[in-house]
């Protein structure tokens, strides 16, 4: 057994089931090693933004992670961006890294590069085999770190001879793991501070938002009137009929600011103290109230479920309500798709437990805004702003909930980010529905570039933010990668077109053409 | 006049004539910056990797730097994998990346980022402006790292506050640039080296592949019997019939090894020693046979057409060859497209002056290995090891040089990781010919997997090395981004698509299907 065979059987043992990769020559013994396992089911990804923006999306969804394979410097390089979103997101994510022979470094050959420097700005936790006979081990190091909860991105390297050399003597490793829980005193605490505020919310975020924690947020808002605020964007929530309703904190810094205005307590759970995204010359850019109070109750490393029940509990809440409504549906009018009717025609048709993928961008909002009494659902988020993850993302929630419909709901500059998602979809035979919002335009750009007050602008800026001359046609994109593929102007047709997609299996994509 | 336009104005006083672009919000300032300078050419990418690879090609034609806009970290390291290549090409590059405002950085948003350490990994210079005042001078000291001979890698960071904050007093900033020239003792020793060895290779690497450089490597070769051999992945090489025939290193490491054997001396002029590119398990890393001389004359920021033409004069070489060769024409038998035939056909259309963007892999050596001949022409390659690189360096070659007809010799599993390049080439009407190898496989994989003694492939491997099921229909996918393309699989219907091709002006595609 060489060290590859004894790393791959190290990390199906301990439960690793989902390889996302897209391996290179240092990684030969690797692919050799998963092809022994059948354990592990190994996704090629055309690009290593898919691969890790899939893992991610797994992660989410299994609450475990699946491994990356990725070559040297460059490959990771190629991944980080959606690393990055994937570490916002607080996601198990599990990089395995090729690197040259350990005596070839020294030689500085064409693709040596300095992998700790581009991994470790993106990554929790980072380790290297010192030997085939340590391999085994700092891969389950790393699968230790990258289960700490909620989920973290642990990158271990392998160097090639620790790959192909033989392994001697294997240390036992085991994984455990567990969340820190909070001292009676702490949520005694908090319980007070709610009963002595009326005016007060819950900033939920991280795992604050699945369903089991929503429904003890409930208990609380019943007991106490409290406001059940989401952070803007979060790794995944559960929505729809079963679940209570959350406030979702507005993306623009004002309207963030108004939506906490009047608040006298923003209570953390899971979440981070609200600041706007990004900067502007005369906002400011922390969104707590002036006089609020801000009660740092449970960071997102405590477990959310434990907290929230036990805050439930000491102020002696009432029992779990039953949270099953019957789903709204919009009527939609006649004519062409707007925003509006996009996101009214998604909540008709979402299916119970389906997956959303939310990278929507502009046009995206509405259909978050309008599928609050949709059937049960998760929706998961863009976390880090790196535009490019809503179709990996997609692809790992497909991965790992084999029986649950995913939508990717895409604007179309970040769905061109990682285009090549659309053939692994295909490849696997995924249940994705792709929605690509098509407005020829980086749209959110040409809002900031009018809120910073540049006025009259140019054909060089109009071009640097329009996706026209050439338009993208999607349909056709994704035809050349193998996929069902349909364009769309009219509400009808969407209509139709989503009929069709939720009654079948397997990836189909709808191109819908909105305005500028 | 704010930070930006101060800066902007700055580098196009400077020289600076083109940015390749992917902005976001944190930049929208140097946008509208950029909008108002008519002297910079703004081209946007729809993926930095894109805009990246575009600026080496640039750079390695114009001889001076391109600009890239990047958005924070993610939009950089999207970038990364391109920067890797172009530092080891040594092109100039000039990278601005937009972040956020300063005093909003330790509320750690979701977008911030460790862009230093994401940066300098993959720049050979980093900087970050001190303030409004300073951004200009920043980006001017950026520059002038770049232009550091031959080229290199300059990032620069433009907090938003300094690109929005008002400029109240520039410092002056001049660029000069010159390069090392070597000693008369180190020429005159070199001169004795290659008279006192009847078995020597000068081994070009750098500038010390263009043509002028070249012509005077043929002098002395001319006047010792020395070879010529050049780096095996080189940034650019003058080639066909009006310069010197310059042997190629081999890929493969016992190919190389074999290539070098019996040479007593290598005089290594722009280029490093010689090794492998990758490890292997039971082969040495380093070429230069045991026994021989490694004599490492000139670093590649020596200038080498200096040293070139003092050695040839030192060792009293005939004066410069006339090196206008006719061109040969190939004979090409019919039936379907092989390598070979495809190396035949290219090397018979390639125009004279044409510059080849090659990341064929491999099926791109038989066209490189049969276009000695050819007309004269330019030959870049992929010089990091990261593939993704052939599109986009395209790009920047054709926006340099507007009068030259440029070739894009593309594998498949490469062409897909920028395949958003094909958009830009749409956008910008630019005069490339694309030839997508199609062979519906990582075909160097399959190799590697057999030299690391993996036998008994499984479906597994299989699968993680093929780009089959499904295919990818490469007419469709450049069509869906508005690109005329055609398929070919006959070597008559290649024949005529280049005739069609060279005949013509503006962007195309040409899938060929090769067997697997």
């Amino acid at each position: 057994m060489n060290g590859s065979e004894a790393l791959i059987k190290a990390l199906a043992d301990a439960g690793v089931d989902t390889c996302f990769a897209n391996p290179g020559t240092s990684e030969m013994s690797l692919v050799a090693a998963l092809d022994k396992e059948p354990r592990i089911r190994s996704v090629l990804a055309l690009f290593e933004g898919v691969a890790t923006g899939a893992a991610d999306g797994y992660g989410r969804m299994a609450d475990k992670p699946a491994l990356t394979l990725l070559h040297l410097g460059p490959g990771f390089a190629n991944g980080a961006a959606n690393l990055h979103n994937a570490r916002r997101a607080r996601s198990p994510v599990l990089n395995m890294v090729g690197d040259h022979a350990t005596w070839h470094l020294e030689l500085d050959a064409p693709l040596t590069s300095d992998i700790r420097g581009l991994a470790t700005p993106v990554s929790d936790w980072y380790g290297v085999s010192e030997s085939a006979n340590d391999l085994p081990a700092c891969g389950v190091r790393a699968l230790q770190n990258a289960l700490s909860y909620p989920g973290q991105i642990a990158t271990f390297v392998v160097p090639a001879d620790h790959s192909w050399d033989p392994v001697t003597d294997i240390d036992d490793t085991t994984v455990a793991v567990s969340a820190e829980i909070l001292t009676d005193e702490h949520i005694h605490l908090a319980a007070d501070a709610l009963r002595n505020n009326t005016r007060g919310a819950l900033l939920l975020g991280a795992r604050a938002l699945r369903r089991e924690a929503l429904l003890q947020a409930g208990r609380i808002a019943a007991a106490t009137g409290v406001r059940l605020i989401s952070e803007t964007f979060f790794n995944r929530q559960r929505r729809g009929v079963d679940v209570p309703v959350v406030e979702r904190l507005p993306y623009f810094a004002e309207q963030a600011a108004a939506h906490l205005e009047g608040l006298e307590l923003i209570m953390l759970i899971g979440a981070k103290a609200p600041v706007s995204f990004f900067a502007y010359p005369n906002s400011p850019s922390i969104l707590t109230p002036e006089g609020a109070t801000l009660h740092e109750l449970a960071s997102p490393h405590i477990d959310a479920l434990n907290t929230l029940t036990r805050l439930a509990d000491a102020l002696n809440a009432p029992p779990l309500a039953e949270h099953v409504r019957a789903p709204v549906r919009h009527k939609v009018e006649e004519g062409t798709i707007d925003a509006i009717s996009l996101g009214q025609l998604l909540n008709n048709h979402i299916p119970k437990d389906a997956i959303v993928s939310d990278e929507g961008a502009t046009n995206g909002l509405a259909a978050y805004l309008m599928s609050t009494e949709a059937e049960a659902h998760d929706w998961m988020t863009v976390t880090g702003g790196a535009i490019g993850q809503g179709l990996p993302l997609s692809i790992g929630a497909a991965i790992a909930c084999p029986d649950r419909k995913v939508i990717a709901l895409e604007a179309d500059g970040s769905a061109m980010y990682t285009v090549q998602a659309l053939w692994t979809m295909v490849r696997e035979q995924l249940d994705i529905t792709v929605l690509i919002l098509n407005n020829s335009a980086y749209a959110i750009l040409n809002i900031e570039l009018n809120r910073i007050g540049a006025d009259q602008v140019g054909e060089t800026a109009r071009s640097l933010l329009s996706l026209d001359r050439p338009d993208l046609r999607w349909s056709t994109i994704a035809e050349g990668m193998g996929m069902t593929a349909s364009t769309v102007r009219l509400n009808s047709e969407l209509d139709q077109a989503l009929t069709n997609a939720m009654a079948g299996r397997g990836p189909c994509l709808i191109e819908i053409i909105l305005p500028n």
